[in-house]
């Protein structure tokens, strides 16, 4: 099965903060935030794998900076790596004011997905992700330990066989 | 400071599943299920703690049942414990199809927040949660560990110092 | 036919009232919070009857309080008494702001449903309600009355016809 | 103060039903509606009283018309009589599928409104109707007997005060 | 084939601009107006023809007034001429301020639409327009000019096979 | 005044296309899109001007590719020539079925924008922009063209004073 490079489907996405995006302070609420990577990030599975698919799972997601109606923010989404019929995703959240117009980054998260076969709806199988720079290789790597520490957090994994994850803590 | 019983700002939210919310295959996209959780869990905390309130970061979270247009989903969320200014609030989401009307659990997450006082928009500090059935204790002690964690993960402690973690993980 | 209790059916829906929802005025805007009371409603008569639903009619409502862009407000609906393929479901909102969180009821309404057969998609029989406590029994009884009064104002019964709503207004 | 003819303020607003404007079956939900025609009676309000003004009450609405998917409705708002500061607003709703394009009547509904001073958000008074055609002048007489029959609904009036409402019930 | 009127199509829309309709300013975005446009036109259009309908193309629209929040726009579209299987619409939007209620004329465009079979989906013969005041007669004849612009500037029709245009310039 | 290259302003927007963006034949609705085109655009111009921008003005828009719901599309804004206070941005289009992913060419527009100074809300001084490709400085010559004929199309300029539109119907 041929393999994609990351930027053949990495995906763009710019949105404008409207008021009902925001909380009663006037800030974006994280869910909106988050609904906006799921899109994105999902577009950008459908890209490498030429497939419909489906959210598998969320990473740990921290909200730091906040982000004020009016403001633009631009999403950009790669895959990192993928694995039998599932993809990762690396999401990075950048925001600017207008009229400033000074990008800070403001989030980034992790996304998996499952590509699914367009008639029966079941898991297909995923072309390989070729990795090219040396933080597309260091992410490529990660992502093992990432995903132990997921199937573990999501109770599919006892944590006993997370070899990656095992390797990582004893290093403490 | 008063404590609060879970019961006293448990928020349910109940929603019918439009086209809209939906991605081409007509199931749930993720990222909405997560703005509603973010929502009803934002809910729950401003009510444990007479607070405005942001979200501070999202556990991780799994999809693993497919819900449709047309089904009906009902959120509980309820605070699990109190830290300081933060909040840790728990999310249970039961779909159920029309017209069979059999509900069935299909997600969960964890998510924190932060109270802000009224005029400085600074954290400002929560009363305790008063966990009384045992299922309500189990999730208030789990709490530290969860937050040792989510610490980790984002960067905010070294794994070296989670004991909570260090603990749960050497039992491996 | 099985009749189910009250509680059974219960739907309660927590909505945070958005900048779109409000007129110029920064209030919530009947027609949105009457959207919302239908949705609720609907579910609810869903839920007694295992069907299907279309709304029927909205007997008299009142709009006394203002609630406000920021406000949290609560739905809760409940079936009173069914009628043959009808159900008349009976909803509550109470208003809170935030950071206060002093909740205050703000409106009420009858709604009545039709419960649908999944295949034919022509109105089906529905079991009946159990009213439990004094106040569902309360509602049960006065739910003949209001009917009386819907089908005389909607043109479908003579309002001599209407024994019930004679005997009401008898007695002025 | 100077009045209006009914045709000065008289609101059309046209909707083409869209998916997320339907039930699980494809019919537009009566809430929506209801939306549509508190904001097109507002609007006919507003014209007529030169003011911003808040819904206060709904009377009876019937849904016997299944309106769908894809259908355009045209909602006609017309202003029927004045009452201090309040006006009863008169909405008639028209649907017609594509490519058909045969109207019929589907809906119709009372709104009333109040208007509020720009300054003082107080209720302020408002110029009279002027009645022209025989049906506008119907109406404006018959909705003495509305407003009666809304007091009673919504508790401020005893029955045994509404006269022309006993007139009304005493024919039977 | 039958002709219609202009006035047995004219379609009014009305809307009241709400926040999320605005710029960060608080003045209607231009997108957002074209959206409603769009709308009002193409239901004209399928009034016109009983049929299906799809945008074709939008002339030069300016922008020149500032629409604010709160604001409410009344949309006027009236079909000015049928060639073959498209239609040209002309739209007029008016914009007022609550509570002063001073209509005034904010933007017009010309939108064509091409009607299609129900069943083929294919283009379908559309009835002539029959203009009867004066000015409807004008932008009939006018029509005709400005169908040779839009093709010229489509890249559909080369500028020296515009006959009406280039009468229309030679004049200059 | 500093300039700014063309890409410097560059803006990516992705979108997939919801049930509640298509006519009932499933197609999304040109008004739509130019929605979103006027959203990309407009912050593509405010990059460019570190500023507020308003639509000023939209050119002829073509459609001639139907795209469905859940089809991905990405818009690219790019800045082509500033004219004091106002810049003139081009749009392309592109759409890409799911799962197939072939994306193909389906519309371009130039719309202008008006810079607006923070505080006074009037037009303020745009910087110049550097076309470097061949493609680049095609457009921005073409530019003094494409106003012409806009000025005209407007009301603002007498046709006989547009230099460079004559010259270009002169060739014909």
């Amino acid at each position: 099965m041929k393999g994609k490079t990351i930027a053949e489907s990495n995906t763009i996405m710019t949105e404008l903060i409207m008021p009902n995006d925001a909380n009663p302070l006037g800030n974006l609420m994280g869910g909106n935030l988050m609904r906006w990577m799921d899109i994105a990030a999902g577009i950008c599975a459908s890209r490498h794998s030429d497939s419909f698919v489906v959210t598998a799972s969320v990473d740990h997601v921290s909200f730091n900076e906040a982000i004020q109606v009016g403001e633009v923010i631009t999403l950009s989404a790669k895959v990192t790596r993928s694995f039998n019929s599932s993809m990762e995703i690396f999401i990075e959240v950048f925001a600017a004011k207008i009229p400033e117009n000074i990008p800070r980054k403001s989030n980034q998260a992790y996304f998996t997905f499952v590509a699914l076969d367009k008639k029966t709806l079941k898991p297909k199988k995923v072309g390989p992700v070729i990795p090219l720079t040396d933080e597309e290789q260091k992410r490529y790597e990660a992502a093992l330990r990432r995903r132990d520490l997921r199937l573990v957090l999501s109770g599919r994994k006892e944590a006993k066989d997370a070899k990656e994850l095992r390797e990582f803590f004893s290093k403490l």
